[in-house]
């Protein structure tokens, strides 16, 4: 299996595509972020890396920001946040996002994403291009009809992913290849 | 749209599956890991985010660690390597890995692996269940069956994500649903 030696690159392949929210100047403004994931189990976290240009990042000096997961349905619009600047435009309108509210008054989330996490600043780091931004999950909220049982179901959210390469694009999840923590067991477990 | 709110959780649906190496008491041991992602795109950055009690962040004191991007071929492999600990098992040998290792002698990496991503420690975060390691990527490796025109192929790499729902299951990618930086366009463009 050879082996080629590319530019030093965070190729992760397959980071989730998630829609930020921040409140800039009194407004709910959303970007697409594919620089993210999960920080903490408890307390529960998330990081998400953003540029310190982005109009976005203006509102995390609220201490409060949002991630909402879009489902596919809503890829176009989860693109067009993530091409376009809320200083020009306004992205909600844009996309007909309804947006509603946690008890974090800071912390937009979109009803057409089927989940909604509000989070309140942890951290910030200052790592070079971008800031990463980790934050404690406040809240997280399902649209209820992607539940099963009472609990979130991929098969409804329809979840994507952005795929790095090149050219990157957006992917659906495919099929399932085996349950977490215990397809491995076949490998033989040791005591 | 109804909203239930649910447990505050960080549920970002689709975090990636990888492989975290590094090298504990002189030897190299690997652990599954889905809480990560990109942290920083120059300096390229990724971050980890590792329970205190685990094998896997002892080698984290070399300030070297590597996160390895699996493919469908070795899903049991990568389960099975977050199920058991480097401290009972040689997972290197229970999961026949061919180790290599680049300019970082304490980022072992693995030559199944289509990805490899050999890091410097940067900064860690001390944030309850879980330390986040942000790590600088030193070096990316890739296997030379995996690229198209020199670049990485996901057709070819074939990586699977961890999909957040109960129960857990890893998912292969499924469809293209478009373009990224593009496929927003349909909304229209304002200068």
């Amino acid at each position: 299996m050879k082996k080629v030696l590319a530019a030093p690159q965070p190729l992760i392949c397959t980071p989730p595509t998630v829609l930020v929210g921040t409140m800039v100047d009194g407004k709910p403004n959303f970007m697409a972020v594919a620089w993210c994931g999960v920080a903490c189990s408890n307390p529960p976290m998330v990081s998400v890396a953003i540029r310190p240009a982005r109009y976005t990042l203006k509102g995390i000096q609220n201490r409060e920001f949002s991630v909402n997961i879009p489902s596919v349905d809503i890829v176009k619009e989860t693109d067009y946040c993530g091409m376009v600047s809320g200083a020009e435009v306004d992205k909600v309108a844009a996309c007909k996002f309804d947006v509603f509210y946690g008890q974090l008054t800071n912390a937009p989330l979109i009803e057409q994403c089927p989940v909604n996490l509000a989070c309140k600043v942890a951290h910030i780091l200052n790592l070079g291009t971008h800031h990463l931004i980790v934050g404690q999950v406040i809240e997280t909220h399902v649209t209820e009809s992607c539940l099963t049982d009472g609990k979130p179901d991929l098969n409804k959210i329809q979840p994507f992913v952005y795929g790095m390469a090149s050219p990157t694009e957006y992917y659906t999840l495919g099929k399932s290849i085996g349950r977490c923590f215990s397809v491995g067991k076949e490998l033989g477990m040791k005591k």
